[in-house]
């Protein structure tokens, strides 16, 4: 279960009973579901799979992925249901109605203390032209490719707040060495 | 942009300057690592495609994918971190090292205030095959699939207590209707 001598500790050998299990989601709370759409499809090219309303308990779900995962997408709505949660690497936004309204309402990153949840990453083709995007789009920067300790890692923040690295995987090849 | 319909707020087409983003992971940082690999590769499956140590900032990185995402995975080890951040569907792992030894030092889940990130999700291909598995593993659960208004959804815990969703898609059809 090891590569070239690194520790793992208390990994075990998978079993047949998780055979199928996929990653399929990551669910941020977001205030304002116009800015947090504009924000992830604009400058991270996402796609909305389907949106799903609960009247009953006041919130709505937003489930994006990028468009590489959404060629297939079928057209009745309960098989595109289905197909949603059946993909990996989606992004789950939850809209519990009326926050956009609240002035000084805000969503906790994870960050901050109390600490837990961290980021997302995208991994991006060319982390040169990603920064300049993120500029041109004014998306504000944690820290760029050559600030701090972890060259060639950005971190921006996302409308709500939460915290997303960009890299690129073929610039972090001598990462942790 | 919509889909039947559905009715996206502020949603932009993407253009050519977000071309090959890609979701790669989600971080979440954990107490404990043995316990925490323990309960992703056993009751998951999920395999550890590389360590990251940084010995300067007392922290190790530990990513996590499905073995579908590992069959291919290079031997080197600077090409391996390159396929690692080439992936989708990726759970990194961050420890801040010496917290598995501080007493009462816990993590926060988002879901308790303040709120924040909710939860990461598997789709699974049997619900009451992995609730079962789930009990004969002694995981904690947040709701079974027969409780609550969210109908076939389960939530249980992992061992730094974030909430993991877990669905089987195909009884998801109708929800949201």
């Amino acid at each position: 279960m090891s590569f070239q001598g690194e520790q793992y500790p208390g990994v075990q050998a998978p079993t047949a009973d998780s055979e199928g299990f996929r990653l399929n989601h990551t669910m941020l709370r977001i205030k304002d579901p116009e800015k947090a759409l504009t924000f992830y499809t604009r400058v991270f090219g996402m796609r909305v799979l389907r949106r799903l309303d609960f009247e009953e308990m006041q919130f709505s779900l937003y489930f994006l992925a990028r468009p590489e995962a959404g060629e297939d997408m079928p057209e009745d709505a309960g098989e595109r249901t289905v197909w949603t949660f059946s993909q990996r690497g989606v992004l789950e936004l939850t809209h519990n109605w009326g926050t956009e309204e609240k002035e000084g309402f805000a969503y906790h990153d994870g960050n901050a203390e109390p600490q837990g949840f961290g980021h997302i990453c995208f991994s991006v083709p060319d982390l040169d032209a990603a920064e300049a995007w993120f500029d041109a789009n004014d998306v504000a920067f944690v820290k760029r490719a050559d600030q701090g300790k972890m060259k060639d890692v950005v971190f921006v923040k996302d409308v709500d707040g939460y915290w997303i690295e960009v890299i690129q995987a073929d610039r972090l090849g001598q990462m942790g060495d």
